[in-house]
């Protein structure tokens, strides 16, 4: 084919591609219209946004007709739930239901600072009073708290403390919640400080999300649940899913999670730089899988490195904790030095074990990040 | 209002939504139409199916047209890569330009293996002439060697080396190349054994992949590149990238990506079977950036443990390595345990600037990622 035949062709089926793409981003509008109406419509009966059933459904019926016309029905489903994550901030934009209009005032200590403006907003938009106390307030604070119905402490964790501490007038009948990575020891402070009904809330995300529809918040018990009930419920409403676990299985937990993997990432990139690697050379040498995995540890190194060490020195049981990983990865390691594969692979299965039946579904749900990953690459 | 109103509202609108969604499997379906008539097209005269400018000017149009009607210019091309990269599958499906029809034959031993198939599957594609070698075929290898224009070995990396060594007999103008992961001794024992051209190759992906493209080959030079290079242009119409690497430096950047990273990450799974961690509740306590962390531990459980052990036994120097990095987590974890915050912070900025600008972009790209593990949550 001559080249100019070819290029000619070539244009005339790319320009198709650009009306059917035009018509894409028309149709997508359509969507979100009809989207924000739902959340309208929700909103004003306060309901939630998040309707799993409805999206299985949905998803159900657009992967049997994808099928049907030959397309891969993971394909719709990829695009569907992009789409519908988008369509439940369209449906955030227009309020939430306020499930309980008798609080007189939502207070928010550390209002300004990157999680605590997420509650303000939240409370805000459900037509709550809210009140934030930063620094500079505190001279006026018992003004502030004085008729205060919810407290939230959401300062940064090593002044959660000295903070809980000051909050030694509250009213009686005022929720004192905190939302720290940790929750044994805030618990124990707010405990101690005041009289009424507490509640620990551990928000399992960061502070770049733009709604938290299928987000986690963890509650631990402190005292009355009963009285905190409509706060977890309005949590609910905007979204989020309430995971109940005590104090102490939260911490463990999160040691073996967040303290361990924030720790052994920030060591993994020290190794990298103290080896001498080429960081460029790595990328362009990466796998999806080694890219994602980059992606991973390089992201940790653009923020905040005191948000990261404020984490790891909260608690000095996460010590021992990744003592006990360095000396099981050294352990490991013998098995590789005397060449003892079986031994190697026995462990391997063990934890395979272990990890039952997630392990597959993890390596289902991987596929579609590493084609992300890859979709990503320049 | 009342249930009953509030129902018939809502059901009204999901059927709107219903209307939108059936247009939209509609609409890419003419849009894979479309697609596969270009992939025709580019493969009657062997361009690559991967066009990335061709690619970011569609994104830079649509996000724009999004932008103008209001709608975020992010899902729209969250959406058209992904559709971008499922039509890469229906321009592949329609073969490829053979870019030496002098080749007389390519030879695949272990082609009936994961790894192998692919490559079979490829060429056969490209209207190569293949022959494939399986353990059975051993006695009549002789026969099906004699006129290979090239030997690719793509059998497990601890049997390599024992099958190169028994291509002592290649026709002196064939190209012996083999994939294993690493590099520098299957090269020098193909240069011991073959006196023509030798190509060592690492392709940087899984078993699972449905296309080359974006994908990234690593090529590390043997002998004699000039008469090789047309398998390499090969590979490009494939849609890969090819990336010329020293096999030493290979085998170094992989020791320190691949085999750490997967050592590390059956540790950190063999470190939380051990501590007695619940995964039900990990799994449920997670948000997105630790459940993202979980399934890239469990989907290796999932797996073939020899796959693994293969691997990180393969090469002793990674044992020391990997010493070194668990030296440096305890030498860490010293800062922790004294409360020295101050060196943990500075040796963390430190690791920052290495990182360099690649630290934002990962940080922005990891949003996406996140945003995806989001998605996945059932």
């Amino acid at each position: 084919m001559e080249k100019i035949v070819f290029d000619q062709k070539l244009a005339v089926l790319r320009d198709e591609i650009d009306v059917i793409d035009c018509q894409l981003v028309e149709l997508l509008k359509k969507r979100r219209t009809v989207t924000t109406k739902v959340g309208e419509l929700k909103s004003e009966v306060g309901m939630p946004i998040y309707a799993p059933e409805r999206e299985e459904a949905l998803l159900i019926k657009r992967r049997k007709q994808a099928q049907d016309v030959g397309l891969n029905p993971d394909v719709i489903e990829d695009v569907l739930r992009r789409l519908m994550s988008d369509s439940y901030l369209s449906q955030d934009a227009s309020g939430y239901l306020c499930v309980n209009p008798s609080c007189k005032k939502v207070v928010v200590i550390g209002g300004k600072g990157q999680l605590g403006r997420i509650f303000v907003d939240l409370f805000t938009r459900s037509n709550y009073r809210v009140e934030v106390i930063e620094q500079e307030d505190w001279p006026n604070s018992k003004n502030i708290l004085s008729d205060a119905s919810v407290v939230i402490v959401a300062v940064p964790i090593r002044l959660t403390s000295s903070i809980i501490q000051k909050l030694n007038d509250l009213p009686e009948q005022c929720i004192l919640a905190d939302v720290t990575s940790i929750k044994e020891s805030p618990l124990y402070e707010m405990l101690k400080v005041h009289k009424g009904p507490v509640v620990g809330l551990h928000p399992m995300f960061g502070p770049d999300i733009t709604s938290l529809v299928k987000q986690t918040v963890i509650a631990c018990e402190g005292r009355d649940p009963e009285s905190y009930q409509w706060l977890l419920e309005q949590i609910k409403i905007w979204g989020a899913k309430i995971y109940t676990v005590d104090a102490v299985a939260h911490d463990q937990a999160m040691a073996m999670v967040q303290v361990m993997r924030h720790f052994s990432t920030i060591a993994y990139g020290y190794h990298l730089m103290t080896e001498g690697a080429d960081i460029a050379q790595l990328v362009e040498m990466s796998s999806p899988i080694y890219r994602l995995e980059l992606i991973m540890v390089g992201r940790l190194f653009a923020q905040n490195p005191v948000l990261y060490s404020d984490i790891i020195f909260s608690n000095s049981d996460n010590i021992d904790m990744m003592k006990r990983f360095a000396y099981r990865f050294l352990e490991l390691l013998e098995d590789v030095e005397t060449g003892d594969k079986e031994s190697f692979i026995n462990m391997f299965n063990q934890v395979s074990d272990w990890f039952g039946d997630y392990a597959g579904d993890f390596l289902k749900e991987s596929k579609s990040m590493l084609l992300k990953a890859n979709e990503l690459k320049k």
